[in-house]
């Protein structure tokens, strides 16, 4: 049975083989803690993760390495902004296509009486009606969060255009690329962000446990700590340094975890995210033709432009399951793919998917046109059998 | 020229080498991501996860392996936990012997007028005196937060004594076991805790990136969660899921980091715990007893018997400056230490050692008696020289 992976969007699961050379790397003959130690072997350690910050602002087209902080994962960087920036009173707008790691963090604060919150109603297809998202912003609006694609739909937000808005309103500008790090091209002067949140695990190539943001220089200074614990620095004091990136570092750091991470970006950069995102779009249009061309049972959201989205669709079959189109696809095809509502209620129900949810594919730079023809064949097939 | 490691307190650099086979096979053949797909292959890291948590459960004899959560590391651990439960008003007990990843947060609690905190002067030895703790015991106090044993000079804390007290008075009890979890049998039941908090990289000889709590029932229903984000469960809602272990973990985790972790577990759980801290007392007594008789020179921290501290001893040499004496030891001898205040300013205070540090030296498992004898030969040989 072929084995095939397209569920990219939930985790690389395939990485470059220099990723796993690093962690062993780092673990067999480094092994230390970065920071704390005087020996040199603690100073390769610290190497490592100065590298990888220079790499994630190379990538970003950003300026200095230092406005890089780590963290588990996205969702914990996305909680250390929106929570260590946000003020009783604050206004904050977003998209209703958002994930749950954007969408909870808003929903707790609003909850709890912080912040007051508009969610803009995108269109079906899953795309910002610009003119609404601009109406909604209102003089004591504090900050505008938004996905740069939705991991539903992966439909692509313009997230320039809306940095050009927030930047004409002086508002605090952040940007989830959890799909998008590594996929598209990302210029944080381009779209003028004050954050860019990224996970380490799924377009960057690296492993689990690794994600954070780059910082705006207004984000290092307004963002106050949420952690507070021992960074190695200023070990005199009680009080968290307010310097970067220790002001949002607590702890010891995923070492292996941002050597792999290290790695993975050094491939991603030798590469180049055009030709990685040239690959993605041409699968992307291969797979929506097919689609398109399989049977008017398939009901398929978003843009239907590769253009428009990442390598990230989401179908729906009349007269079945997503759940069991799923699992038929697993375990009689080898095919992996994730059903439901993927983390993100608000998205399905802008997409008018809720709450049953949807079947989604997504692919990224390993994936094959051979894997493509076959997921629509055992799609083909699974449909001829009813 | 030899490689001794005596940094065990901040970080295993050995582990064993059924860690990184787990984690190999984790990233080659498995690669998802847990929680989320309903693919075979996804449930494999379900699997990893589940393993791990009824290991930690196994490890301090709790009942409910959902009453583990993982995190980055201890740090964020305590940082839900303190920050998770304390409220306006909390008056809060703890020693001068803490590590910063309890100080800050508590520290910044105080500043910002959420809790009033009593900071319990110790010995110059590191130990509590338990009658000075019990009288700063106030009708308003709502947490008592210990470490099981001091970072700087390896003195165990009476934390059973001190659970009798809490309980007693209905206290919520925290413990911060960063440096015994692994290295002292550690019973939950016992020690009568609501949190011990541990890390996976020192005494568990898992990989960086790793850490948790074990929590009793009264934590998991008073502990408010503090990071919001998806889960892969109750997908449908905006609110977080209030069940365990979802509760306390956002997005995805380090499944590779803990994947090395669990494997870890099992050689600890097969070596024994007793079987492990027997080995790191008696290379304990034997650096004591050699330190005692290298020179008059020598100020040794900490209790000097290795039945009361961990295998963490700090000292100074008179007429030396530690970060000197670890470099020289680095560049020479081949011997990493770590100098300084090793992130527990008030340790440095109450030890008198405040604000030049200590030297530090650490053991582990992997540490051997001819490592001890090769360092004592090699101070003996740097006080020779001057």
């Amino acid at each position: 049975m072929h084995k095939v992976y397209a569920d990219y969007a939930a985790t690389s699961k395939h990485k470059p083989p220099e990723v796993w050379e690093a962690m062993e790397h780092y673990l067999k003959e480094i092994g230390t803690s970065p920071g704390r130690g005087g020996y040199s072997l603690g100073l390769e350690a610290d190497r490592i993760i100065f590298s990888a910050r220079q790499k994630i602002t190379r990538l970003f087209n950003g300026d200095k390495q230092n406005n890089v902080f780590f963290s588990l994962n996205v969702t914990h960087a996305l909680n250390s902004v929106l929570k260590g920036f946000l003020k009783k009173g604050d206004h904050v707008v977003t998209s209703s296509m958002e994930h749950n790691a954007v969408a909870r963090p808003l929903k707790a604060l609003e909850d709890s009486g912080i912040i007051e919150l508009t969610m803009v109603q995108c269109t079906k297809e899953g795309l910002l009606p610009q003119d609404e998202f601009e109406k909604a912003i209102r003089p004591d609006t504090r900050m505008i969060v938004i996905t740069h694609a939705s991991n539903v739909t992966g439909t692509i937000m313009p997230v320039k255009e809306v940095g050009e808005i927030a930047a004409s309103k002086g508002i605090f500008y952040v940007v989830d690329c959890a799909q998008t790090a590594g996929v598209l091209p990302i210029d944080s002067k381009e779209i003028k962000a004050d954050v860019l949140a990224f996970t380490g695990h799924k377009g960057l190539l690296g492993p689990q446990g690794t994600g954070g943001c780059y910082l705006s220089e207004r984000a290092v200074q307004e963002i106050f700590t949420t952690v507070h614990g021992g960074t190695g620095s200023k070990s005199d004091l009680l009080t968290h340094p307010d310097f970067m990136p220790d002001k949002f570092e607590s702890g010891t750091p995923n070492t292996m975890g941002i050597a792999g991470l290290n790695a993975a970006l050094d491939w991603i950069l030798r590469r180049g995210v055009h030709d990685i995102r040239a690959h993605e779009e041409k699968l992307t249009r291969l797979f929506l033709k097919g689609l398109q061309e399989l049977s008017d049972k398939v009901i398929i959201y978003g843009p239907q432009d590769a253009a428009q989205q990442t390598s990230t669709v989401s179908i729906n079959m009349e007269g079945y399951d997503a759940g069991e189109v799923s699992f038929i696809l697993d375990r009689i095809y080898g095919i992996m793919t994730r059903s439901g509502l993927h983390c993100a209620p608000c998205a399905h129900q802008t997409i008018e998917s809720f709450p049953e949810g949807t079947l989604r594919f997504s692919f990224g730079i390993f994936s094959t046109a051979e894997e493509v023809e076959y997921i629509l064949d055992s799609l083909g097939d699974i449909l001829a059998q009813k």
